[in-house]
């Protein structure tokens, strides 16, 4: 199958699991159910479910499982952008060429939209009833793997550097790596290993140390093409204005290492993405071209 | 064993998992961990873990993972008291007598701090190697429990119809007891429901039965005690201002029914409670004497 085709494919498996997930139903608490759908379905890239999908098909897993694992993932990656889109977070007020979350909504319902989201992800992978082939264990393992990369000493760490950060000029290096690692690697890497555990626990050992390197490797250049996009991207594509980052008084890649150094650390930063790939011959095939895909994006 | 030593025995248990869950170690993002430390570790009466652990004594469960399962169930509560005390929301200064947590860490903290303690608790709920006799189906269905409690469909919807009913007038009582079953009722329910699984999935039908109609009753009963202390209440018992639900334009029981007329609803709510607890005898003794204690209550 051609990369296209199987990126469509695993979108539109993850696009039929949110539609069918978030529907507004006649409540008294419609409003909060209508700011998640708004939210969640508001496009995107869809690269963290996309990724699970991979790497469990990857691991010979059941591919409705591993759509409904990716749906969880993708919960736990919106929640997280309307809680930084918030007035007391980055304020922002476009996402993806549409108003953010609060600014349709309000503060209140998006923050209560926002904890739906964080929440809803544990109620999809508790309900056993929806998946054909995951054992309790394996969804347990999941729920482990993903609760951790979203937690305090995963991605909500992360932001919480991130906010420290820009308060200062003297940021290292080292410490925009730990920002990222946490604040975008630790859900990317999560949303890999949660695919390879969609194909039961310790089964593809020698795999997942495979895929995990690549996703740690995929993860980082993922956040430099961010940054990179954020000074040379075009604000149509986007969705929102170029050079927020440093209105906001971000760190980024580019301003630590200059847009040719950004260009160049993402240039090797994938091709490590792809060597390590190298070991899984054929199979790895799509996620090397995802990789090629990232690099080159538009936004 | 005296009401009082039990109580302080499951009040004890899971003090003593609290502290241990959340220290504060030298990380780069230690701030939110000093946060979410200061939100659930500032007292409180506890009533939600107790509730577990007198449910889970009573469904024969093994009380050591009765009582790691009553800290997940603190963490949502506590996640949910620093979101309602957000500027966005509440806009509260006091809780317990102290200064709310946005109050000291400001509000992107605080509402980092609300999603870590969310995030805990399905951390805390995947981590087999913590639990000594449950099995992963029963953590599975103790996750399912929680997380349906304090999602869209209970505890956040419940607030959503809260923030609604502030700008209107004209409130129901039938609007009203809706609001509190999904603001306050589900997580009260959720806590007895997992204490319940705690002693196996569908080990214990009937005392199940009993136990979440008598939840359903002290839950009720809880929230009217609630409305009638924010108006009777000693604020240095209370840790907050008199009157703040009328400030904040909130319907009430009180508001609702009279002062008088809450104290009746709540003495017959409370006799209800008490009431459903009869089949079981010697065993619901605890639960019964719990009902009274939330009756007299100062705070």
């Amino acid at each position: 199958m051609e990369f296209k085709e199987q990126y469509k494919k695993y979108l539109d498996a993850v696009e039929n699991q949110i539609d069918r997930q978030f529907m507004i139903e006649e409540l008294p608490q419609k409003t909060v159910l209508e700011a998640m759908r708004y939210a969640i379905c508001g496009g995107g890239k869809r690269i963290r479910p996309i990724l699970v999908q991979a790497a469990a098909e990857l691991c010979g897993a059941n591919a409705e499982d591993a759509a409904r694992v990716a749906l969880a993932v993708e919960c736990v990656h919106n929640y997280s952008l309307i809680h930084d889109d918030l007035p007391c977070m980055d304020d922002d007020e476009l996402r993806r060429g549409r108003p953010t979350c609060h600014t349709v909504f309000g503060e209140d319902m998006a923050l209560l939209a926002g904890d739906g989201l964080l929440n809803s992800a544990f109620e999809i992978l508790s309900d056993v009833t929806e998946f054909k082939t995951l054992s309790d264990g394996e969804l347990l393992a999941i729920i482990r793997c993903l609760s951790a990369a979203s937690g305090v000493y995963g991605m909500i760490g992360g932001q919480v550097v991130d906010l420290q950060c820009e308060e200062r000029d003297n940021v290292t290096p080292d410490e925009l790596i730990y920002l990222h690692n946490h604040k975008t690697g630790a859900l990317i890497r999560a949303a890999v290993r949660c695919g390879c555990l969609c194909g039961g626990v310790n089964q593809n050992e020698k795999t997942e140390e495979i895929l995990d390197s690549y996703a740690q490797s995929l993860g980082l250049a993922f956040q430099i093409k961010d940054d990179i996009l954020d000074v040379t991207g075009d604000e149509k594509l986007l969705g929102k204005p170029i050079g927020s980052d440093a209105d906001e008084g971000k760190n980024t890649f580019v301003t630590m290492f200059g847009l040719d150094g950004a260009k160049r650390y993402l240039s090797e930063t994938t091709g490590e993405a792809k060597e390590i790939l190298k070991p899984l011959g054929e199979k790895g095939k799509f996620l090397d071209s995802l990789a090629d895909y990232l690099l080159s994006r538009k936004y």
